[in-house]
């Protein structure tokens, strides 16, 4: 029994690495001809080239190395196995560290103290209390529900939004189209944390945008994107941040990565970039869990968070 | 019956608004000449003029404006009567924002992307597990233990440090001068929340800097001070800076405040400045809580949260 290591972007030495500690007697390659005749069971991949996965004829089952799938489902000759994608504790704290973090950072006007300091002037702006903001999350997945769970530890009002209606405790639900426009309307901050699929593709888009709240206790509604760039139309949140309907954001994601240099959102003000970094996929972390639900499926336990492939997630 | 309100260094109108709608049927004075005849019985402070309480001979209590007395107490003619100092949720859950927010901007390195941004740079950072990172605070009152429950939600290992022993749940505890090392020693992100009295004035010093761990998953340590000015000794902080003995500060109270422009914590490119803005005194929560109390003594009941004034909070 072999296991494909398949990555593209990025060198897989580390993940190798911590693969093979995790399970030392497991024979793990990274091209598919150094398996010899032995048969290749499960792939673990990020993004793996396209119809690589198809060659492969005794495959039982495709595991991801994050939480979103879609680098997975873009390949179009992907043969009918299971695909797992990863839910980890590590993964859920790191993503909500960063929303926490960003929702934190503009709440509490970083930016704005920031260019204060720069100018040293000395001057204490109107600060609401945190129960006076409603963080809007859409996607009440598993890194939604941890998010809303800790920004109401620091007493954000929160609301979450999601495709199907789901019921998170604490937090007032909207679900589908007909209810967007009533979340949008109750959201003074809004963190996008939705998997890319052909549904939410391009939804964070000038309409959306344009249902957001005017008026907020901050002065205006501001954008967190860490769910996949695939999600956003940067063209229009650049029309919206120049033209006022959004005071500020924070993007981890981005329709091309790396960021094209003459993307104007590196330079934008109101925009703080970050590099696809918000949840660090540490190997160390996830090759144990990798190679547990592995070992468990050769057992003939069922795999654990395998993929509707009709919804993408 | 009559309320003094005397502050200086800002215009009363706000608080003498709120304390009067917590309770429209008190007289209200900003200046004891407007009480003519009647008694004053309370006086509502922030750094008074010094000798005024003395002036008063029907003083039953001191209340502050905020957290701290250390400002009440700089007056070396006060009467013996009972300061009052605020604690109320409001004020407490700020402070905790505040430093959530500054641990966490340190902790994702806020400062390096902010820099990459600026440059175009993508290039993701190296980022350890919040359950890697200990962050220290100096001062378990009311703020420090609420900032140690949040700060643990969010997975850091927190340990605490004050004067005397306490008994936090979840954080390992040190206390006096005989734990100080091995507390210092055992923080990759320090938190200062301590009280001004005489034993804490400058304690954060060229000593204590000295002390702090060398190496830490960040690379090196960091220091939040949010308590008072008093509590630093800037150009120690500025020397450890600038000799790599700390990461990076994020600072709210100085010694001298507003901070000089001519302070070169202003300008120094590891350093966070706010305008003692972490926790912000709001009138509207806080007046009724202050007025409640009045209300409570005047029926004989005893004033919460008196201060000792042999240790100074």
């Amino acid at each position: 029994m072999t296991i494909l290591l398949s990555v593209t972007g990025f060198d897989p030495s580390r993940w190798w690495q911590a693969l093979h500690e995790a399970a030392p007697d497991r024979n793990i390659v990274v091209d598919p001809a150094d398996a010899g005749n032995e048969p290749i069971d499960y792939a673990v991949v990020w993004k793996q080239p396209p119809g690589l996965l198809a060659t492969l004829p005794d495959l039982k089952a495709i595991i991801s190395l994050g939480a979103g799938v879609d680098h997975i489902l873009a390949d179009r000759e992907l043969p009918q196995v299971p695909i797992v994608r990863i839910v980890a504790d590590d993964l859920k704290e790191r993503m909500s560290e960063y929303v926490v973090w960003r929702v934190l950072d503009h709440f509490r006007r970083g930016r704005a103290y920031r260019q204060q300091q720069s100018q040293k002037i000395w001057h204490e702006r109107m600060q609401p209390a945190a129960r006076e903001i409603t963080v809007g999350i859409m996607g009440l997945g598993v890194l939604g529900i941890d998010a809303a769970a800790k920004l109401k530890v620091l007493g954000f009002d929160v609301v979450g939004w999601s495709r199907r209606e789901k019921s998170v405790e604490g937090v007032r639900s909207f679900a589908g189209e007909a209810e967007l426009s009533a979340f949008l309307g109750a959201s003074d901050i809004l963190v996008v944390l939705l998997p890319l699929t052909a549904d939410t593709r391009g939804i964070v888009g000038k309409d959306l945008l344009s249902r957001m709240k005017r008026e907020t206790p901050l002065g205006g509604p501001v954008l967190i994107n860490a769910g996949r760039g695939g999600l956003q139309d940067e063209a229009a949140i650049l029309d919206a941040l120049d033209a006022d309907l959004l005071m500020e954001a924070s993007l981890d994601v981005f329709t091309v990565e790396p960021l094209p240099p003459e993307s104007r959102l590196w330079s934008h003000p109101k925009v703080f970039v970050t590099p696809h970094a918000a949840a660090l996929s540490d190997p160390d972390a996830l090759a144990p869990i990798i190679m547990r639900q592995i070992a468990a499926h050769e057992r003939g336990e069922a795999l654990d968070n395998v993929v509707d492939r009709k919804t993408g997630y």
